[in-house]
């Protein structure tokens, strides 16, 4: 009997305050949730501290899950050259982790990962969060929306691999 | 008689492609060179690898040199959100390796550094190299300017302490 090919992938949304993240596994065509959840740091600790937290629960979940790969979101800014420069460092904090690990990484932009998952580029969260917990069965909406968006990078993996 | 109190500082100007570090020693009054350098990743190397050889050779720096403190520049990026974001990634990566190894954090602004160093906010890069010779005594400019703008955030450090 042939073995049907498995693999587990991370999903993150990476930011200061608040980086999602979500396992999910896929077996064949289908895909089920691992675990998902949402790293907060408060604005009152130190930058250094906000960081190696990220990068310690990050590696903490490459660890536990042992995914193969990430798909993680190029978060566009607008002119905001602050929280460019903030979720850029939250980023670099987490990618560490996931290069330390030997993921492969996936980077796509939230255009492409509504697209995976809503089928339609310009949704809002509302129907993101909808859909993912459609995808994956899962019984409540994920949540907060940090979690529930890294669980939409790590389905638009399974959609594009690491491709760019 | 009384020992004259000594410790290690790191500096680092982050960046994606090049990040400068140095290492000074302060005995009392006097500042002296440890060593100097520049970790660069090429722009074809895929972003995650870019992020763990920052980490992983400022993580090595700390470790071999065992500096209780790190100055580093917070970059002004005008409107340029492309940029912020990349050096912020690399300045996560060089920071999670800071505060693993227990680092104290000092952030300066580069007007903050070039006070310090050349004692005039708006000194250009040649001036800033020449002062970091002067004030360390070294036999030549150190070079790359990446490495010298990261020797003059350690003495800044000097001056400023982690006060922010």
């Amino acid at each position: 009997m042939a073995r049907t090919a498995s693999r587990t992938i991370l999903g993150i949304d990476p930011g200061l305050a608040n980086t999602g993240w979500g396992v999910i596994e896929q077996v064949g065509s289908r895909l089920t949730c691992r675990a998902y959840g949402c790293v907060s740091t408060p604005a009152r600790m130190d930058l250094s501290c906000r960081l190696a937290k990220i990068h310690e629960q990050i590696d903490a979940v490459a660890r536990r899950f042992e995914p193969s790969c990430v798909g993680i979101e190029t978060v566009w800014f607008g002119q905001n050259v602050t929280a460019a420069f903030d979720t850029g460092q939250a980023r670099g904090a987490a990618l560490v982790a996931c290069a330390c690990n030997g993921l492969a990484v996936g980077e796509f932009t939230p255009r492409q990962i509504k697209l995976a998952v809503v089928g339609e580029g310009t949704a809002d969260k509302a129907q993101v969060q909808y859909m993912v917990r459609q995808i994956l069965g899962l019984e409540d909406l994920p949540r907060p929306d940090h979690a529930a968006d890294a669980l939409a990078a790590a389905i638009c993996y399974v959609t594009h691999g690491d491709a760019r």
